[in-house]
């Protein structure tokens, strides 16, 4: 994962012992060679075999032939392609330069596979290459500060999937992450004590070099900056004073575009961060900007009346101009949110989408490069397949020309952090992202949404060697919430309930910067493998087409629910955080109950009476309700059952 | 973990929220403020609540109160105690140096507890300090490289536990891990491109210094030390070439003793080393020397009689009067194990016994300082009950005057590499080094098992906060070693066996440096929580003493396993490293049958026949014996309940 654009198979299978060896052929460098060493780290970890460290020998069993060096900054649309050829004598990977051979490398990782005659990789050809060029996963650290070694771990699995652009939020309402020494009280008086220095954004910056990634910074403005006038009250168009906020949302606090001194911070501003981020994009966010400060900001009033400027989003507009001018004065390319895009916008400011394909569209048509992000959102909670069969060409490819498609130039996930932390980012990123980054190299036609998930299960397994392991971050907060007790009972209960989907956790309760996420709606995954294997069953049943396993891997399931509450309740009567998941675990015995009984029906062809049925499907509703802000995922699939049984006239 | 010197109960508790604070009343410096940090960090760790990291307030609600600085490099003996006053309105930690501190932190994040009403510290005020001033763990990074990150996150756990000491095993047959720039030959000929860097070691020592910890190099000679004599031959007795061994063992290979380059190498070597490792000891390991390469070589049976050394003891007792002072001329102590003790020793000399009391007492009686590490050898997998009760004191107290007494110093685990890697390392060394710590810590009448088991479950399942996962990692060699089939049949298995005891592994096959670690065997703790919790019950019930749900849990666990050999099927059938698991299997399912039939004859009351008898027990007897260089722990609790059953006369 992602499927290669093509794969044609082989006889037989090259197997990886003790003399397993890897070793370059013509042009190599040292960011190669460390690509080398980290390969065999994952190999290492994926076999237990520990293969030797020493320089490679000139006839290496994996040989790697590259033809040259890639750029000294990576470019957008480089050639990333490779061909990775496995035979039982020997492998070979050929790239045109080293990014191809980084995504070769990944590939035959993937590849590995035990066997009763141990670890091998069976004998393919591949030749592969992105659909899309601009691959992104964007990380927020301005609502949650991420440290280093978290954003360590997801380049190293950004590059596992074969993501090229890491997007870094650094700067939002609640918190200024990096390191400035020009303006120093941005960090120091907006972070909280929680920023990047100047040292750990070039490590990073050139960490995701060597994993063949871009990082492209931004600082979002003019809006969802008030953690900036913390420090730098004058930036903003309102009196201050101002603190970082420790509220979510849209809130007031708006850069002054009214002054030219906003405009000479932002020059000497954008002049250093550029010098600590060599891409050649820069983004400056431009999102959400409600315009209540400048409303109640009488010069801006004025100055808006003085330059026509007919509402706040013309003034936006101007800010945006400036700011752009600034941008490419320091050599970089802009690139913003929908709102960003304005009549005089320059042509070669990069569009980036969380509104919908709408605006791509739009952006493209008027001859502007554009990504998609809306529909890629994963800190919403949303099922993988959902991200996954929306493709940023769907529904619009046949509305441009081949050169306004080829303006698309991808997308990016976004985990925006007001409900993730250092602890609990992983779980949200990942595996979902993997299915996202097919979407983003495979083929179009690449679309089997069970091939997706169970290829998608596999890669999860796989992504621990990367140090990804959201399911050990599981069970260590079931243990934190469970106290000196045993958390069988609660690891049951965990692995059949989901945050709520979209914004609804928001709606439920107020959340801030100080709220802790210890709860279980921030321990369980997104999406719950249980329920959906119990989904599937469930299906197959109602449908009339139950494998003979299914009757009784139903019941097992429905059995181990129904006694679960007793269980539960050492636990939920000792701790704080799991106090309020008694309604939900009385939920699931219930649903457990009614199902047990639809089961007997159907298996025994019995009819139930249309009152009880009624009666059962009106207890399943309120189940599916949000209850201590977690969804019982059971209760759906009951339904189904419950729908399926015969009713007496 | 390990317990106080002094505990006393208060009323109520203090309750740890969002307004939680530390602050320093009196003295601070650099290294306490990160303290505070770490402690912070492991404390959002236990509880998922996003304290402030802003600087602390004059009145914080948890007040630390330290006299004065300690010893600008930590000397053997200084002053560790603290007194931590824990009421509902605030915590008071008053310590005379950082050292004690950092301790009562320690102790701090012991106490924090899960209740209805959030996270809780009972009120109490605990005065603690350590029973010996000498708490050590020594790692063996010679055999297996270890990678600093491992490193660390034990360093994190010692200091967790209240060890002092890292004893750091740099050199040995098998590789050479430090980087010299005198003799750069000895890690670039010496370690096949594992080794610490200069800077890494500077960066380990200064991290444990921040942890209260001293670092304690050893570089093994005159035997231990192949891989030194593959860069440098001179410094050998035989005749070379040489490479770092790839066994294990007591190898042949040892330094001329007779050369005068040997020594002028030595010194400007420990001139070297001394420079990066500040510590006031300096150990030159001595042990297993077998002097055949002495043996064989002509000159140095030539300088024997020259110098009337009656033997190779003597040679050896030459030596190490030799390199004891050129250790002390670089103003280091010499530490060593049991061989360097002679006649001539210098009384300055600390001796570690790997040989055993005997030893510590004969070194006492001499007027030499001694630690013990025999009994402590946690690479042997034994029980932690066994190291817990071993007592440096024990047995020999009574035989030495009170100042012989105090100069035996303490004691160390150590954990020797051939069997463990950077993966598996955490799992041998945690938690039982917990148990070990406790030991040296606490009162010697500390010592009762049954306690020490529940704390020690606990403080595995707290030390996850540190980076100590040693579960997370044996469910990922079980996913490993599973492939792509469902790894529940092999986890049930991989619960009731354990690694065998001693040296019996290397009885059973030859392994070497090159040898895979990725077998059940390696994945696997020591000890069987679960086979510990089935024999408790099968206790009870042959002595007759069944409380009523042994009866049902016994059952349940038995019918688990009859029914688990099917399951794992599929799994032994798919994999190499599964396929040797075959027999334990059907033996486990043979013993769970044997183990059923003795329940139903003990409840029922019914007799078997003394030839059904002498069958199971033989039977059992076999299951018994390693299989897969396995101990299937279930059958000697089964053996119990067969025993237990009447026999028909």
């Amino acid at each position: 994962m992602p499927l290669p654009a093509s794969v044609t198979s082989g006889q037989g299978e090259f197997a990886i012992d003790g003399q397993f060896t890897v070793g370059f052929k013509g042009y190599t460098e040292a960011r190669l060679e460390r690509a080398r060493s980290r390969f065999l780290d994952v190999l290492i970890r994926e076999t237990g075999i520990p293969f030797s460290r020493e320089a490679a020998p000139a006839e290496a069993k994996f040989a790697i032939e590259v033809k040259g060096p890639s750029e000294a900054i990576e470019k957008l649309g480089e050639d990333e392609s490779y061909r990775l050829t496995v035979a039982p004598e020997g492998v070979k990977l050929t790239a045109a330069n080293p990014l191809g051979a980084l995504h070769g490398l990944q590939t035959f990782l993937q590849l590995v596979r035990i066997t009763p005659h141990g670890f091998t990789v069976p004998a393919v050809t591949i030749d592969d290459k992105p659909r899309f060029a601009w691959r992104g996963l964007m990380i927020d650290s301005g609502r949650h500060f991420i440290p280093i070694p978290v954003i360590e771990r997801n380049l190293d699995a950004m590059e596992a999937v074969k993501l090229n652009v890491f997007h870094w939020h650094l700067s939002d309402d609640q918190g200024f992450r990096v390191e400035s020494k020009v303006f120093p009280l941005l960090q120091l008086k907006g972070s909280g004590g929680q920023f990047y220095t100047q040292e750990e954004i070039r490590h990073i910056v050139a960490y995701a070099r060597d994993r063949g990634i871009r990082v492209v910074p931004e600082f979002d403005m003019p809006a969802h900056a008030q953690s900036w006038f913390a420090g730098y009250p004058n930036l903003a168009s309102g009196k201050g004073p101002y603190e970082p906020a420790k509220q979510w949302g849209v809130l007031d606090a708006a850069m002054d575009p009214t002054r030219e001194s906003t405009f000479q911070f932002l020059n000497l501003f954008i002049g250093e961060m550029t010098g600590l981020f060599p891409d050649a994009y820069f983004h400056v966010g431009g999102d959400e900007c409600n315009g209540k400060e400048w409303d109640a900001n009488p010069a801006i009033q004025e100055f808006k009346k003085k330059h026509e400027l007919k509402d706040n989003a013309a003034l936006q507009a101007y800010f945006t101009a400036r700011v752009q001018k600034l941008v490419a004065s320091h050599h970089r390319i802009m690139e913003g949110w929908d709102e960003v895009l304005q009549p005089d916008t320059p042509k070669d400011v990069v569009i980036q989408s969380w509104r919908g394909r709408d605006s791509l569209l739009d952006a493209a048509r008027r001859g502007y490069r554009g990504l998609l992000s809306n529909g890629y959102y994963i800190d919403l909670n949303q099922p993988a397949s959902e991200h996954y069969l929306v493709d940023p060409l769907e529904g619009i490819a046949d509305k441009l020309t081949p050169e306004q498609t080829a303006s698309i130039l991808g997308g990016e996930a976004t985990i925006w952090s007001e409900f993730v932390t250092g602890e609990t980012i992983d779980s949200r990123v990942w595996p979902r992202t993997a299915a996202i980054a097919e979407r983003f190299w495979s083929p179009a036609t690449v679309r089997d949404v069970d091939s997706m998930y169970a290829r998608m299960e596999l890669e999860a397994q796989r992504l621990q060697d990367y140090g990804i392991t959201p399911k050990a971050t599981t069970e260590e907060m079931l243990d934190r919430m469970s106290g000196e007790t045993n958390p069988e009972a609660l690891r049951v209960l965990a692995r059949v309930v989901e945050p709520p989907k979209g914004y609804a956790r928001e709606d439920i309760h107020t959340y801030g910067t100080e709220s802790p996420l210890n709860r279980l709606v921030d321990a369980v995954p997104p999406e719950s493998e249980t329920a959906r294997e119990f989904h599937a069953i469930c299906v197959r049943i109602a449908a009339g087409k139950a494998m003979p396993e299914d009757w009784q891997s139903a019941r097992d399931w429905l059995v181990l629910w129904l006694d679960n509450d007793a269980k539960l309740e050492p636990t939920l009567a000792r701790s704080d955080l799991t106090a309020e998941l008694v309604p939900v675990s009385k939920s699931l015995e219930q649903t457990a109950e009614i199902g047990l009984s639809a089961l007997d029906s159907l298996r025994g062809g019995k009819a139930i009476s249309f009152g009880e049925q009624k009666q059962a499907l009106a207890a399943l509703a309120e189940a599916e309700k949000p209850q201590a802000v977690l969804l019982q995922m059971v209760a759906p699939s009951v339904e189904l059952l419950v729908k399926a049984e015969k009713v007496q006239q």
